[in-house]
């Protein structure tokens, strides 16, 4: 098959045998029954529906080599940088028609990520096991078009200490028990995008081991309703109003979740396992996993600053100031900033690496944290920049429920209208659309944190830069050492541990 | 009597005849009784109980001229530069202890404008009226230590048209009809701070105005209860949670509101009317009253910076990464952008200017600027910092539902706990004040909307640098012309319209 | 022939007939023979040698479809992304070697702009002749691999009128008379880069014109020893170091120049005039010209960024603070701000655009803005960074006149090294590569002005971006108007008025 | 006496016995003929000067309780807070006359700083001998208004070891021997400013030190004309062009500059010393005097803001842009950020505190520190901004002998004149400031090393910040532990070390 529908995957995530996902301290059993998570399934259905429908089909459809047939892209192995380019582009696109985090990124991720690393263990020490593990399981994928979570950041505990050395030897997920037909694994994964909502969610190391954390260095697949896993669905900024049974104020139909993942002794067979023990790996695969996912920011955040930029347009409107040359400044800074962290992920696609013999495409590491660095600071900004021309409103306009009591809406209509061609309720949609997504969770503080925190870019990028070289570059012009001798290369970058 | 407590402040709004407020679409009689108001109730309290409290009595209380008693600082009128200083450090402290706006600073600075403007009719038109009424109202304010709200911003209609000139004539509040008595008012003011929760409201007019627009040139204060007064409370991010019955995850014991208040043919006494058709005074009224409001505001927002300052230390002290370089490095670029827009409100302060003949102490207008201007900027670069140092659980945290359910309990608690020195209900609790905190409407949308736009102070330092005296400077050194006098003033200012 | 050897340059420029070069209000005849212009020489000449130099060769190079050899890629007609990709490469890379503006891009992006012009006004007007003469002329530049400057800015006088409504008619470059065999101009142009050290000079109109601007609507290409042709050289920041007699406090090896260019009642062979009273495509024109240039900043400025880090770091090692987190962190912060100019500039090449029926490829005109407008501002932060790791003496070293006084030697080279490993002579020898770089008018000013000045960006970003597409994804999601239909592509991008 | 006029303090700087003074690499007897250091004398002079101007004198001088008569306020110890803010108003206003640092507020800052040291150590230790010796000395230097420096920074040589651990022991100035009569000092301090026309130089130790590093522990002052003080004057941005002979292109009537000075075995007579061994002390002193400096740069880099703003107010007048939107909004920008820095400094000066029981008023460390940092960043800004109004021609402007010459001079008069009220000289004139002064190494590099580099004040707010409170404060409002005892202080700072 290949290709699912929404309709069709909304069905498939009805028919999960037990899934035990608990929702603000209750047990939620049909996710599109609950207010709180029916819009992260929407959201979800979107990267489906977006394979069908003729605006975006192109860029959400590619041709699997490994099952010889299309696929959902979010599904796909990157087979070039143009592969790399339409993953930006394409999430660009979905984030205008969802408005919010679609959640799929991080399997999509995931697979490509394992897909590389398997690849490497194979070619460099012949050890092909893990590979033809993940090939059956990526096929698999393929086929059935399965929802996805990818889960890599633990808890963590004490942050100063390595996994083996926590006080709570479980603040890492690691190995129990091995058995002859697969292995038992405890531990809890944080911040997992879309968990609730999934069929399969793929576990990861998420960080560098040493041969202490052995027990720690561990990757495999497992569908969300295996035994022993516990899903807690975290809060998001304004959620209680998604249950309020309006439609304005909480914009119950767009938002997505993260959540905590326990998995309390929980079994995995073998074939579902893509790392075990191999620590020396663990730091590979987080550098390799780290740069896709910061690479697809590029598209995500800019396709929302284009919702923001959209809306503060007509909010400026609706005002009748949408000449003014401040307001004209503001929005051109907000289109500049937005551009610029779309154009750092496609040079970052565009550069992308070639790291097996055969294919493996990965993206430009440089460029794939200098866009997520971008990201933990611009859409700060735009927001800012959204908030100072919306007017003051945004932070006080009446509820819904106001507007639709009889007594108040004749005196809400008369005084929240501006220009005459709006009405209040266009106002009052605009401002609820703008504060919900301008000042979520999801645009600002997942924008630092997503797929790493700042500082983890900032290591990146001071490790791919050659600073020795750039060195010599500067001894050469001060005619300290003349003709020092520089490479043929243009950028003074190192190669990452993964090129080696 | 001159001073309440905080208890007496509470019965005095339960006594309120008849308000007609409006939450969520429904009316509310009793504001103690609200979930979603009583936290203002309580902020507004809290300015009450500051007079008697021994760490904050000698900043709360201030001797009062007028009626030779002491008297809540809200309510007191600057009689130096040292009340002005005193103002702002009042603000900060009390920030830490409401954690939010406590919403009657506004109020204080219409009294400190009326009392500005009125006089400078007296002394310059020799019209006493509006001054001799807005003394008496001074005296019943101050002996009843009344909670008092302003309101000045009105709805606005079409932004680029007077309003005289706007398609809805009730897009500002105008008078409508002249009595005997008094005159009848119609409009309404947008964004006002507390006053669900007050005794009395202060209406003054939001700009300059031409003669065409005489009739909307008006001033007066009048109690909540007055007939035709309706006010429709709006909402604020989270807000919904302070309906859930918890006590972490929205902090229902803290938190301000602003309102939409719909003047539907009110009756105002000639006694509580303070400006009256005279349109040439609008202009100066405003540019009073937004030098006192922007300079307060280095006052407030520090001292919600010290709340998340001191939080994101307690979250990186939970972590076990206070002593990380870049995180030491974050924690200080906080406190510096925090002590910047603090260290201008002092400056306004201390170098306040006298506009009366018997004092009339006013905030300097430039730096009054510069401190909103700051204030407008900073704060969300504080958050953004915060968040980076919180972590990404921030934005993905269980509900306090969750942490109450007995299965899930034990989970979170071994899952989430940082360092062992803390539990994770400490965590849940720092991470929700820092939410409901740094991503609130208050901190961040009232910070650039609040007191004008950050556009209407650019306007003001625009008009308040002399640069022509800076060119005549540069033109000195220039050796274009030689030694063109320059005056013995060092700041390169104007004069303001108000001093005139 | 189609490639010169730097050598040979310079025995070119020195064979120029009569050339009018004033510096510092003397003639200057022989430019390699003035310590002025010898510097500019240098590095113009870098860019041929380029050409032979193993580790530059393959990208200084490129197959001319014209003359069917290889030419010097800076008289390289571009034939796809890749070229364009290359173009921002090279300059990257000759930064390293040249440590300054190496001056060859104008007349380069003059020529890929004629070409895209004169083809344009053939396909749409069948007006095939500026085309011919345009064809011709670039054969004789690539076989004769001539070094051009372009010239496009006006000395404008009143900067709000039109040419035609200047009080000054010659403000603006003009046609003052029409021969049979050609045309007589008038007029100069300022900001020139390298103009006093090219073969021949490409001019260009400045601005979009109106029907009344049509005797300003010209451009057309002359060698500089045309008569009535006469250049005025600016001067630089340090500039008068160079003539010292020094080796390293003025870095006298490396330096450009700009020069005001006087056209003196000047005449052009008809052979030589690529517009001619079409004033229509003026506009057109600059705005061709304008984003070619505006790329390559992404290219020239992030070598002179590798210039700077290299030196800050060099510099950090001699005080053995390399390792302090501050400096490694400001370090990073400038690698971070020099790769995203970068890679805009490779997104503005990647994502080009094809323009005419055979080729003509332009770069992404939103891309240029944004790279642009990113070059404008990080320059002045990575400086600012730069001084901060170097240390005061940066701007209170002695002069290398001191380290060669055998008095002041000893003590110098006593109590100016820092870690034992360097010499104080390769401190002072950072410490005024540094000055001079990163303090230079080419790193600071040309950087907010070449190509346009910041404003010229966000005009053009603000006209290339499609608010009301925007508005209209935000309208979707606020379901005002539910499923407004979106067009395919993913950028919310008008088309420019070149590509029509 | 106690003040000097301008002209008694050239005449006393030409009476100086033997100064030796090297200027790029040869010595220079008389400063007033030296076109390298006349600038610098002349703006030392305007200090001198303005105790006698009508427009300055009431700043410029003090009334001085030591020797009981007015002095220059240079000289004079600050005697409350009205001091302290006068000092920064002094500066800001002294800014507009010199256009350039005037060099003499290093050595008033060490005045008060030596005032303060030696008062404490008498009063915690009974140890009155420093005490009694700076009185004497500040007597002798007020009543004899001696122009002073200050000198601080040691030249450090490896930064990572302390002073007794140096490869050279003489990276930091010691004592190498100790007479009857007094002691033999050795070493080298850098970067002091204004050091070659001085009367004496103040010194003092650059760090705190541990009982190993007791023989750098010393503090002392003596004439510039001792016997082993060598003095190499450092180079600056475009110093060269003051040798050229011309007038507009160098500014050569205003500029500072700083040098080395080297002690090569220089004997200090006991009465001259103001600190011996007292290591534990040197970190105090320290403290104290960097704060006193810190605060200092809200008044001179203010004024030199102001010039900035006017030259760049005048241009955009000569280029008839002064109304342009963008052009208003970059110049208030300008105002915003310059009066914040000048904001900062007033606090510091407002919230002074009093250090000994009799007087000792120092500024207020955390707004000092705050303004320094200020210092370090907005100068860029306002430069970057200055640019970019002023156009491109700042870095491309023919020379003054260009003007000068008769047949160029004519079409430069054409070609650069804008708006026909201005002259093309006016224009050169005004680029020519604006490139001195806002690229020049006094306001660029010197702000952000000027009383230590950024990582100074970093470290100083950090320490003075009660991070503990600002915890407090949370918990009080997490509800985690309700109710901890907040002090009554306002702002959570911790008190200095010196206050103790």
């Amino acid at each position: 098959m290949g290709l699912r529908t929404g309709e069709q995957y909304v069905e498939g995530i009805r028919n999960r045998k037990y899934v035990k996902v608990y929702v603000m301290g209750k047990p939620v059993n049909d996710a599109m029954a609950s207010p709180f998570l029916k819009p992260s399934v929407l959201a979800f259905k979107a990267t489906f529906d977006a394979a069908f429908q003729e605006d975006t089909k192109k860029l959400a459809r590619a041709y699997s080599p490994y099952i010889n047939e299309e696929v959902n892209r979010f599904n796909h192995i990157h087979q070039g940088p143009e592969d790399l380019v339409a993953k930006v582009k394409l999430l660009r696109r979905l984030s205008h028609k969802v408005g919010a985090c679609f959640q799929r990124c991080v399997g999509w991720d995931a697979l490509n990520t394992l897909y590389i690393i398997t690849s490497k263990i194979a070619e460099r020490e012949g050890k092909g096991v893990y590979r033809d593990r993940f090939i059956n399981y990526l096929k698999y994928v393929q086929k059935n078009d399965l929802a996805l979570a990818g889960a890599m950041t633990d808890v963590k505990g004490v942050r100063t200490l390595r996994p083996s050395e926590q006080p709570n030897p479980d603040a890492y997920v690691r190995v129990v028990e091995e058995r002859d037909d697969g292995i038992v694994v405890r531990g809890a994964k944080a911040n997992i995008t879309g968990v609730a909502v999934v069929d399969e969610v793929i576990v990861m190391p998420t960080r560098a081991m040493t041969e202490k954390d052995t027990r720690y260095a561990i990757s495999f697949a497992i569908p969300l309703d295996t035994p022993g896993v516990t899903v807690v669905v975290g809060r998001q900024l304004n959620d209680a109003r998604r249950l309020e049974g309006g439609e304005i104020d909480g914009l119950p139909y767009m938002f997505n979740h993260e959540g905590l993942v326990i998995f309390n002794d929980v079994f995995v067979p073998w074939d579902r396992v893509f790392l075990y023990l191999d620590w020396a790996w663990a730091g590979a695969l987080v550098e390799v996993f780290s740069a896709y996912h910061r690479q697809g920011y590029a598209g995500c955040k800019s396709g929302l600053g284009d919702v923001i930029i959209g809306t503060t347009y007509d909010l400026a409107r609706q005002l009748g100031i949408q000449d003014r040359p401040h307001v004209q400044s503001k929005l051109t800074e907000m289109v500049f900033l937005n551009e610029t962290m779309y154009s750092a992920g496609l040079t970052a696609s565009w550069e992308g690496i070639k790291l097996l013999s055969d294919g493996g495409w990965w993206v430009n590491p440089m460029y794939a944290n200098v866009t997520k660095h971008l990201v933990t600071r611009f859409p700060y900004e735009i927001a800012r920049l959204a908030h100072d021309i919306a007017g003051g409103l945004l932070g006080t306009a009446p509820s819904e429920f106001d507007l639709k009591n009889p007594e108040l809406r004749p005196l809400i209509e008369k005084y929240l209208q501006g220009v005459p061609e709006f009405t209040a309720e266009d106002r009052l949609r605009m401002l609820r659309l703008l504060e919900n997504v301008s000042i979520s969770a999801g645009y600002l503080i997942e924008s630092i944190h997503g797929a790493g925190s700042p500082e983890a870019q900032r290591i990146s990028m001071a490790r791919l830069y050659d600073f020795q070289l750039a060195e010599n570059i500067a001894k050469n012009l001060a005619r300290i050492r003349v003709n020092i001798r520089l490479p043929e290369k243009v950028e003074p970058h190192r190669r990452s541990d993964v090129e080696g």
